[in-house]
């Protein structure tokens, strides 16, 4: 299977990745987290190449992650804004980063620390059960559905 | 830039990204956290080639995401388990398949629900914060820090 059939395939995960699943993509999502929104902001933040972000802009608002919005008429000039869609991959971001932070911080601990201003304090990002509210552990979540069935895999079995 | 300079750079989603942000490497972690152990599986269940899952896994093992262990003698076979480093991107993994049944399940729905042992519910993940328990809101996170000061940021100067 080639990466460009990823995004056909029946399951949340690939999909999600044929959008997202490239390093400078999230990147750029990282940027807009931190309220980036013009090109050549991003641009000098990312380190890329224009062509490389221009592409990866563009395919965000395409996939209507990002919206482009005129901010100056004459010039013409654009900004690019997080939708509600880009807005919901603030999970991934911060798992991602937080991840990072346990265990690839240098010597001098996370360059980037977040401020819940609703409670005041420093705050680390929990995933937590939308049911019951507890942390979810992985030990403890059963998948199950027609993507494993139709596989036949393991979890299936077990839940024989 | 150079994406093989991101690993060095002075931010943890960037680091995180240099081992995690490849694609067909997101697919071999989804299939472990399925509990996916042996190289024939992963093959089978992924859809890659034996190459790219070779190297992958090395990568990973390499890492420090997964660890590599004999379960057979004559012939030597290895499997593939998670380390706790590993099993600690189970929030990425959730992430960024709680966002893909939310925006590009197709219409037989999400292919795969996850049921929380704990409480017996299905459950669906929620980002809350560490300190007070409330999920946590994109607009309500100020990130600070040398990587915003040093980047002279929006964020920074708006906390002014």
């Amino acid at each position: 299977m080639k990466w460009s059939d990823i995004g056909g395939e029946e399951c949340s995960m690939a999909r999600a990745l044929s959008v997202i699943g490239d390093r400078w993509t999230l990147l750029v999502l990282r940027e807009a987290f931190l309220r980036t929104r013009r090109f050549d902001d991003f641009h000098e933040r990312i380190g890329c190449t224009r062509h490389i972000l221009a592409d990866r802009l563009k395919a965000l608002v395409d996939h209507g992650v990002l919206e482009k919005r005129l901010y100056q008429e004459k010039p013409a000039r654009h900004e690019y804004r997080l939708t509600r869609m880009g807005r919901d991959l603030y999970p991934v971001i911060l798992s991602i980063v937080h991840w990072g932070d346990t265990y690839m911080a240098g010597p001098g601990g996370p360059p980037l620390k977040h401020r819940h201003r609703t409670c005041g304090k420093l705050t680390k990002p929990v995933l937590t059960c939308s049911a019951c509210g507890d942390a979810l552990n992985p030990r403890d979540v059963t998948p199950e559905g027609r993507f494993l069935e139709e596989r036949g895999l393991e979890f299936a079995a077990k839940r024989e």
